[in-house]
């Protein structure tokens, strides 16, 4: 059954969702679930509103009656069909567990994407593209030709119209400028509890500190690296016993889970950034 | 800041969410959150509304309003006030821990409600009710007086307009008769991950089988024993190592945890039942 | 680096872990880790130590003096070298997702073990197999045929010197015959919270039954089906938004964790079969 | 039944544990559990063995048989009675969720201790240790005077033969000074996932942080504050909807939770610093 999905930020103010609800009816929209939530630090509203496509009059109507609303409460908004997948490019380097965990959640119907393009710095997962029939592009990377390596990427995501970009452990920095470029349609996977253990090593520094518990953490990408807002965290229990080995297996458990969660709570319209945070929507 | 909660559910049809909010807008109501969800099986729709309660006109044109509306939705409507406390009896037979629970937190403003009733079967508790200078009565109760003593207790909860009974550990079987009179008014605690272990003795049942976690379940009471609609469970990891004796001490951390969270949810209007099961807003 | 295990089982008798320490010390053996466990109902003591195999003098002398002592405490006992890998047959019907991850596992080396067969008794896993260059056997089964399909099965196992059986979601149910033949040598994983919900559709069971958390069991299979020797369970939070579709999904992440540990723990031999339950060593 | 533990560390050698086993058992003791573990760091072994304090001969030559072995293998060995209970003192500021928790968890014998002393720097939680006939010593603190407060503070440990201080939320910072005198003997909750958000105000920089799982974690306390051996941490999931009270709140639960995890652990001589961090046998 097909629907739409709503989503709208903007000032706070009497009537919003009045407003909306009786435009959508108007519409046509019958509504199967929203949401609608007042930050009180920022005060601004979000809402979300999923609604049967099948009822609803005319699409490019409702766009247009969208538009007149929006700029009468200084709205941001977007609107999302489900039958109309996003379509989205993986990044990796050389590990392959979120690779794989992407892809078959996306066979699986789990999570409803297209993935038309794997991008590496590497040529070690290309056979994992190729079981799969995904396009793969090895865009190698070092310092001196960074600049333009990202050119190269930049290019292909737009010869494939890639709606949103998963770092599934890509292991290289992407620059200001690019990060800039795709706001909140970068998700990277940070295989810490964030804050805690932010850089390069984090499981060698869990097992030093001696935490009883690691973590992971999915974020949108932006310039400070590792700082982005916080899209999913989860964590699993680790002892004694544990070598940096078991903590990096126990790992790759919560970093594909957590990847997963975050990447389908955003193909679902979910998420919402604001300021430094997330909304997330249930 | 106080707020108004309104929970609407009546049967599914268009223009519902615009009607409602449109209401509230000219009562004044500034939203904080809301949620909207229609169940497919049911196809009924289920509203939770929170608004702020200083800028509402007039409370009673506002109930006059909503009463006009649900006649025209056929609406099962509730509206409460965040600062008219509930007001709540806890019956509780010989064991501790999750009375303690739910006065400290009551303490501590976590529950937002009153406690000025507490009823047993035993006299074991009375120290704890004296010790928070809550009224307690015992009410003796064996299979040839159990309608005698239901009859004490309906009138004592009558007599302290009592909106919640909260059974915490408490070991007696309520009648039909007493649940019907208090649908969806009647929180248990079963110390079991219901629908396993149901009956008596959970946790030596849970031993026999070797589970590897056990649970315990908050439930709305009804006729049939240990099959209310649950609110809220919970579970904990258990090994080998584990004698009775541990199991029933981990057992009563979950057992208060999931009995409180069951509370809050309802004294903040987050629950609807929904036939066997409930709609639990975030 | 190399080490041995070795897990016994036997009456509880003083002296008993004197006697082995001393044995394993004389046969140049230091321990690594170990864990002494007295079950208090069978009266039996359970024993797990790992050791160096680079300081052991003669692996002969060490299995020679094991069955010695192992007469004098009549211990059942098991001796594993880590440099010699289990073999693995994975039994599979039509659903990818344990399976993708069992082998995945074993190629990163989290499960170390030997995976030269995979049985199904449909052919549509054939090309994940062959992904991965793992024979791939066909095994029809249908009521009339079962017997004549297990001998097929029983002679593969067979072949291909199989040391553990995994049903990853294998559909079909095995007889009392084969799983007897097998004893704690076949893990099943269940897609539920055993006890509750056995058979055959757990999730819709468990949507009807509005429960809140989901869960996954795996066990040792046995001639009562669902109902062997518990191994790992765990659970996920699900709520009134989730239809079928959204338990299954999250589901499948459950078995599949469930499933490896489960494998994990049993290849590391961690455990060990104690009447109806098992011990599962740290 | 009553039992006593032995717990051992010392560098590694072979034969180790059959040296200790043997002695055990020619002085009657039968081993209920034990476990055995080699830190490769350190390469320091670390031991924990329970018997039946029923069948052993004389504790006296118990101890006297346990000093000759430490002074050949240069162990670090404690022996204690399960009859002979520790002596807890606990300090408190204002808030009282973790003392309640850890009196009732002492009153239904889930804690194995004896509570004779509560100290705080406030009169605040005086009736707390009323309600429970608990020696209550207010001892106020500021930075003038913290020297002296310490010195009646120790001589109030010292009077009431003080085993281990419990931090149950006091909000003073100890000396070095007196941090050393009771090394890996008191034992401190933080209201945060250490190392994330140390310092003062850990719920105020989660929410900051927009993080998805707030955390406690329960330490030895040491000269460097927060950064002292963890022995165990828990988190909670927290969303966009929750506020810096409902954060607290929260925190509350897990707080206690993680505290009582830890002490209980220590009285059951679970817990063995190593380096800057804890082996915690199960």
């Amino acid at each position: 059954m097909p629907y739409i999905t709503l989503t709208v930020t903007c000032p706070d103010r009497r009537g919003l969702v009045a407003a909306l609800a009786q435009f959508l009816s108007q519409q046509g929209a019958n509504i199967i679930h929203a949401e609608e939530h007042r930050d009180t630090t920022s005060n601004l509203f979000y809402q979300r509103m999923q609604f049967d496509a099948a009822k609803v009059d005319s699409t490019s109507s409702l766009e247009k009656g969208l538009k007149k609303l929006a700029a009468r409460f200084k709205m941001t908004w977007r609107l999302s069909y489900s039958e109309t997948l996003q379509r989205v490019a993986i990044f990796v380097s050389k590990v392959d567990h979120c690779l794989y965990d992407l892809i078959l959640r996306q066979r699986s119907r789990e999570l409803r994407c297209e993935i038309p393009l794997i991008i590496s710095n590497h040529e070690t997962l290309r056979p994992v593209a190729e079981q799969f029939k995904i396009p793969f592009h090895c865009v190698p990377v070092d310092k001196t030709t960074r600049e333009q390596s990202e050119r190269a990427q930049m290019e292909l995501l737009k010869q494939h119209r890639i709606d949103l970009v998963i770092l599934a452990r890509y292991m290289q920095v992407l620059s200001a400028k690019f990060v800039r470029a795709w706001p909140s349609r970068i998700i990277n996977i940070h295989h810490s509890f964030l804050p805690a253990f932010a850089g390069g090593e984090p499981y060698r520094q869990a097992l030093e500190h001696g935490v009883k518990l690691i973590g992971a953490t999915s974020h949108y990408a932006t310039a400070n690296l590792d700082e982005g807002p916080i899209i999913e965290q989860e964590v699993a229990r680790v002892s004694h016993r544990d070598q940096l080995g078991d903590l990096i297996a126990r790992g790759r458990d919560l970093e594909r889970l957590v990847l997963a969660r975050a990447v389908r709570a955003h193909l679902e319209d979910r998420v919402i950034v604001c300021g430094k945070k997330t909304i997330v929507f249930s």
